[in-house]
């Protein structure tokens, strides 16, 4: 039987466990063409939270998902039955079969791994969508000079961290932000010029001290208070890649504030600032290729380091997935059913 | 004697009257390598608002005007006096004299005006900065491609009334948007496609309908309830070149209200938005000859019109830059001194 994790109901602020259903069902028959896969790693994403229902983004480009239907999500799979010429029983292919143990999924919409390279799980991590999304808004949008200031949100997470260390390599100084002890410090091993602790009290000063020359790139995928501590730090011309917003997926702060759109266009007209929101999907044509083969070798040599957090179960899926959207996580969190 | 507008006062919000002082003085002599200049006429500019005191554009580029200094400001002049080689008295310069009747400045600062080219009250409006930054925002930023939708804020100033032609020149359906029922009257007559009042009930609607394919490009000048009513139509990899905020240089509105940069942030990255604050400095040494020579000829065939409002005498300087800040001019504001 086939184990499946369904949406029940639409959340309304942040998920809860009702809105998750498991549910089992006859593990399903490929078509012509087709290959059934058995899941080996499930990626859990927080932007999945947008196509769960009608959140904060507001008028995403992708669809809301169905009642009822499998939350979507990559996936790394094993080759179960292949009825597509090329691919047989028992590859590993990269593949988005969502939250559950098998699934169908037409032979030519999969990449075949080689386990050789290395470990299937980094094809949705470090060399998967996260990777090469940090790798498109670092070195395709805000191409950071040698000696610029490169502040990154989330840092320890699996987009933040290729970002950083990125940056670093490329001769900027790379200042992390992440939330809690064992995050930072992880970053601290890692080589970051600075890191930063976004839950601490004096969380404005200690990003004054580690950005004495300001800002000349912020990487957002966060949002919220870190962005708003950010502002005033930026240099003219800075860039802002903008990949995620994690702290807004489940709508916006309930108090009462003030308006912080009039200072933030401000900022952005004085000191002549691009924000740019960018998507990896433009760019896998032109540099999908370059990432892959630059980035494997970085993995391989250890330039690059990751994290990963495996939990077991697709039971374990929806609290999982919850705690991603609070900061929960440490790395790239993969299922393994 | 010498008539000089200066600061009197920082003003708390919008200007009045006694933040400025109008004072006599000998007219200055002009040293070595100088030229003595007459105003024939002065730029007004919003965005000299930032320059008098702490308001909303926080952490401009430029340092805040002194007190008890002549207002900064563009000019075009008569030559009166000549210790520069090659400038004879009589020539016409465009020069930053400012807000007075006389002034001094290097003559390798100033540059010489053809007459015969054009009415030099246009080398500070169509053909002068305002031009300038319309032609930058427009054509190296945003680059409407045809058949796209570009909606131009404040479109019947110096700064959007460049652009919003350049659009329609280039194929792209011109949107307008601008406050009363003269300025969007002109707008029609030069050929607009759509024209917009903000001030009237339903603008919301109005600019729905105005955008049935949604907005490719939103060239923003203005900020407020104008941005706010925009940004529900920005499309996918929508551009958003940034070069005033007028409606905010007085300061953020003081009732309370939603936070509304969470909603703007989820929109710049559902979708892949960029946002460009920028100045037309950068862009003159290499693009600055270009536009001279074609925007001198779009104005002489027609191809490009213009509005410029004069306003006679320097002690009429402060009302008409307080009624600028308000939307209260239409096209580009001298002063005749």
């Amino acid at each position: 039987m086939n184990t499946r994790v369904v949406l029940a109901a639409r959340p309304d602020g942040a998920p809860t466990a009702d809105d998750f259903r498991i549910e089992t069902s006859p593990v399903p028959e490929p078509g012509d063409g087709e290959l059934l896969l058995r899941t080996i790693y499930l990626s859990l994403d927080p932007y999945i939270r947008g196509r769960m229902g009608p959140g904060l983004v507001y008028r995403s480009l992708a669809a809301p998902m169905e009642l009822g239907t499998v939350i979507p999500g990559g996936t790394v799979c094993e080759v179960v039955e292949s009825r597509y010429p090329g691919i047989s029983p028992g590859a590993v292919v990269l593949a988005g079969t969502g939250w559950q143990a098998y699934g169908v999924q037409p032979g030519a919409a999969v990449r075949l791994l080689d386990p050789d390279a290395a470990p299937v799980s980094t094809a949705l991590g470090v060399l998967g969508v996260p990777g090469f999304t940090g790798y498109v808004g670092l070195n395709l949008i805000a191409r950071p000079r040698p000696g610029e200031t490169v502040v990154v949100a989330a840092a320890s997470g699996a987009v933040g961290s290729m970002v950083a260390q990125l940056a670093r390599m490329g001769g900027a100084r790379a200042v992390g932000i992440a939330g809690g002890p064992e995050k930072t410090s992880w970053l601290r091993e890692i080589g970051l010029d600075a890191v930063i602790d976004h839950r601490e009290p004096g969380f404005d000063d200690a990003l004054a001290a580690a950005t004495p020359d300001g800002i000349d790139v912020y990487f957002e995928n966060v949002g919220g208070h870190v962005l708003e501590a950010v502002i005033p730090r930026l240099n003219a011309g800075t860039r802002v890649p903008v990949c995620g917003l994690v702290s807004m997926y489940n709508g916006a702060p309930a108090e009462p504030r003030a308006d912080l759109l009039p200072a933030f266009m401000s900022a952005i007209l004085s000191r002549q600032i691009t924000v740019q929101g960018f998507a990896y999907v433009p760019y896998v044509e032109a540099h999908q290729d370059e990432f892959l083969r630059q980035a494997t070798e970085w993995v391989r040599s250890g330039a690059i380091t990751y994290r990963e957090q495996i939990v077991d179960g697709l039971e374990s899926a929806p609290d999982a997935f919850i705690g991603i959207l609070g900061g929960a996580n440490f790395g790239k969190l993969l299922i393994k059913p």
